[in-house]
């Protein structure tokens, strides 16, 4: 798994949100507003092929995906494993270097470099298989 | 699901902690180290059946669970699921009214009143029915 020691880079981050897939997102809605979540920020994302509902707390954030294309990533996730759960999501200052000093400790990512996603910001995943089952996304604010 | 409108009791909350359910505490702190989470705090917690890994980040922090029980809730959830999300945790000020909003509001919650959980916290859980799949785990710190 890991071939160096590496540096607590992840200690200094900042849990920034979960990601949930849920199959219709109005009733999620209607969940996450009777919980006392507030009122979310609704996203179409076509190219992930996504409708999203983001809900901003005092610190972090939860997110609800519903696939609108079924052969997207989260449609197949969805369709193999149900609603619940998909990532979670940690905020670090530089994610390059964050990258470069993971790749370094050969941690396997899915994404080597930053990538564009929601509200543009800078994101990379790491594969659960590096994290215990849970997809872990990295994200830079602007 | 919801009777009355709700109050955005958790829009002020804080994402406190996700939960992994890991067969091997060992391994797993191995690969979270090499993720970069730094040095965790190890806890045993016999009346849960766990031992843990807590991870504090800058904000929110990651905690593991290895089950020693294979009766218990955690072990029955590793036998059934294999190794992953197991919760989310969000910080709130006041748990007790809390949870009184939220079972005004029909709100399925798991525990209808505080308990006390790992570090001493008040804790309580809503169902992970009520959440789209995500035990959520309301936390109020000391």
């Amino acid at each position: 798994m890991t071939a160096t020691p590496t540096i607590p880079i992840l200690a200094g981050s900042r849990l920034h949100h979960i990601g949930v897939v849920v199959a219709d997102l109005e009733r999620a809605v209607q969940s996450y507003t009777a919980l006392g979540f507030g009122t979310p920020e609704l996203l179409t994302i076509p190219e992930q092929g996504i409708i999203a509902a983001f809900y901003t707390l005092a610190q972090g954030s939860v997110e609800l995906l519903q696939p609108t294309d079924p052969d997207g990533a989260i449609g197949r996730f969805l369709a193999k494993r149900g609603e619940g759960f998909h990532h979670a999501a940690y905020q670090v200052d530089d994610l390059a270097a964050t990258l470069d000093t993971l790749a370094a400790a050969e941690v396997e990512l899915i994404d080597r470099t930053p990538r564009i996603g929601a509200h543009n910001l800078r994101i990379a995943f790491v594969h659960p298989r590096a994290a215990n089952g849970i997809l872990t996304e990295l994200v830079q604010e602007p």
